[in-house]
């Protein structure tokens, strides 16, 4: 039986609406289950140590849910490109590298380390269409304790030749790597991860629907980010009204679903991840840099829909999901104003809700301290950040570290019950 | 005579189209005025010193064109408040501190320290109403040569009772304080400062405009921000059109002038700060915090409008004018959105251009290494950002550092002429 007792300013987020703050709180975990938090330690753990982090900030792991771990090489590059230019300058020939496993080692561990010092325990993660390349990626995750959904990504239509697969060659490919990886490690697992649908031949979205399904598999990848991209879905499709009936109809929506972006919903398809219980991974960072436009996010919120945040490295360039977390609010008030103040803005509360539980029910119970969830934990240190600490509530203090934090004052970590720094 | 001469890889923009950049060369100043940039060292200085600064990159000193040095206590607070919410509970009661001389200091040597981090050498300053904090403002600037223009404020109407000045008590204490500090120092002059138009009346607009031209002072403040503003302002002068014309008619607008924000411009407005040559401060961060809306920045610089960046702390809660860079591009691509595609979105160079010569005009010529400008060089250690400096070209780096170095990247600073950390 194993009893971890952390102390410190213990905050979280419950519900979306407002912070719980308990200071100078005992969080107590059981074999990786959260008991219970306290303002005086129970009789019953008095003799187990504890691990006191005195005034320093104790806040659940961040959850990205969408990220290119290949495109860490080339962040904060060609971001005044259009998309398409930067996909075939900085994109595609990067992720053609990975082909290369001493290549792929070297950026994929800078990749986990970043990830690692900045708060993130949990993941959703494109590799490459490597199969080697992405299981080593999934070795240097399981090392580095970062617990991820990790894609070898299909992409077998309007590719690059060099990057670009058969639908046989794809699906074979894979299936081999599922059972390759699916058992092998212990915070880490595959998901199947179609680029998105005009990457992928309908033969490849109908085989990767059935290794879904076969395997019982998590699922993630691309929806509704552009109006260039759904013009060519719905010309290959005319049939659907938009990309979500796309992939329901290759049996891709599922409440093990995480689909990025989702700027231009149409109602049929808000109502279609609501029934399917798809979780919508929001980016905002990448969704300024690559000029795509504001998500409904509020909208969506409203209608009961998951949603978590993602970095997306490298349409975004910063991989810390307090800066997701920033720039959530930020953004919703630009769409604040584009709705002529009818959407209202995102709230503190509710972007570190979106970032924390928001992202993590899609693994499970997590992004909480609530009784019954894991014990992801991120210990604080916002002593650097400026006005003395007894000047400012808790919920002033997350507030600062949300916009004012880097690696440096992430001082502890804790993912799945264990000390993982 | 003092020779500096520094070695590395030198970046600039002396127009705003592209970036110069000069592979391990070597910079030359004698007393603070450049002589020129070299890729061999010409026989006249073979016998001084270089500076030999290797592999890093050097650029010019970064300009903070507007930006309030007593909300640097709050900043990364209240985020999510409605703009007056946010004045009532955080600035006006902040600001009310500075009457206090040991808090002001505390607040104001962490803010000139994170500005001197951060790679700025020039910025245009709001203190408080209080003459004497804001002296000793300019004390701390001076010692940790930061070259500003800094304000003692004026409000003495739709302002909170205990920050409030009577009309005749604001210009004496302004008159008094500009006496007391025009010739005091060395890197830092006082500017005529307004807080805005609503909070002055009209007899404290025409003092100021004649105290800035008894004084040939640098005058500074907000304008044309928000619709509610703009209101009062439109209600209070019905025979104007504008925020423009009211400082207009108080002789508050030329080429000493900068103004930040502009976000609701006239087309006669637009055409009145080409006329006067007044200088914007683009404060893209702030634009989005307070929910403001987003500057037709395109159409200014197509116009021949002089732009530069702010950091507008605490409206923005980031001191790093490379953070301006980024957001405004980020913003501008919204604006592109916004517009319909027809207003162009910034570009790397074009953002670099505003956060360093684009604000340095206002000060002479700083801003750039052409020959007879100033030497302010901040020199960057990008070796921590990632991809090996030697895969990437020098527009590359510069891109990356714009987009991910924070103050740890800052190795050496010069301003007007002298090595200054």
């Amino acid at each position: 039986m194993s009893t971890i007792i952390l102390k410190g300013n213990i905050i979280h987020t419950p519900s979306r609406t407002h912070f719980e703050c308990i200071p100078h709180g005992y969080l107590v975990s059981e074999n990786n289950q959260i008991q219970g938090i306290y303002t005086e330690l129970p009789e019953q753990y008095k003799n187990i140590p504890v691990q006191d982090y005195k005034d320093r900030l104790i806040i659940p792991g961040l959850c990205d849910m969408h990220v290119h771990a290949p495109q860490f090489v080339y962040r904060g590059l060609g971001l005044d490109l259009q998309l398409m230019d930067w996909l075939n300058h900085y994109a595609f020939p990067t992720e053609a590298r990975f082909q290369d496993l001493s290549y792929a080692r070297i950026y994929y561990e800078a990749f986990a380390d970043a990830m690692a010092k900045n708060g993130t325990s949990r993941a959703v993660i494109f590799g490459t269409l490597h199969a080697p390349a992405t299981e080593l990626l999934m070795e240097i995750l399981e090392q580095k304790k970062i617990a991820a959904y990790v894609g070898k990504i299909n992409m077998d239509t309007l590719s690059p030749d060099y990057l670009c697969e058969t639908p046989e060659g794809s699906l074979a490919a894979t299936e081999q790597w599922i059972l390759d990886t699916k058992d092998r490690f212990h915070y880490v697992q595959p998901a199947i991860t179609p680029r998105f649908i005009p990457t992928c031949s309908s033969e490849v979205l109908k085989g990767l629907g059935e290794l879904a399904s076969k395997y019982d598999l998590h699922i993630h990848s691309h929806i509704s980010e552009d109006l260039g991209e759904m013009g060519i879905v719905r010309e290959r499709y005319p049939q659907y009204d938009n990309d979500g009936e796309v992939y329901d109809h290759f049996g891709l929506l599922n409440d093990k679903t995480v689909m990025a972006h989702f700027i231009y919903p149409t109602d049929r398809e808000l109502e279609l991840m609501k029934q399917r219980g798809v979780t919508i991974a929001h980016c905002p960072q990448s969704n300024g840099n690559v000029a795509a436009g504001i998500p409904p996010i509020r909208r969506m919120l409203d209608m009961g829909i998951k949603v978590g945040l993602g970095s997306d490295i490298a349409g975004g360039y910063s991989i810390c999901i307090l800066r997701a977390m920033a720039d959530a609010v930020y953004l919703s008030k630009l769409k604040w104003l584009e709705s002529k103040k009818q959407d209202s803005f995102l709230t503190i509360p509710e972007v570190f809700y979106l970032g924390t539980k928001g992202g993590g029910q899609f693994f499970g119970k997590v992004g909480s301290f609530e009784p019954g969830y894991e014990l992801d934990a991120m210990v604080v240190d916002d002593s650097s950040l400026g006005t003395p600490a007894d000047c400012l509530t808790l919920e002033e203090r997350i507030e600062r570290v949300i916009h004012l934090a880097d690696d440096r004052n992430f001082t502890a970590r804790y993912v799945a019950g264990e000390a993982a720094l």
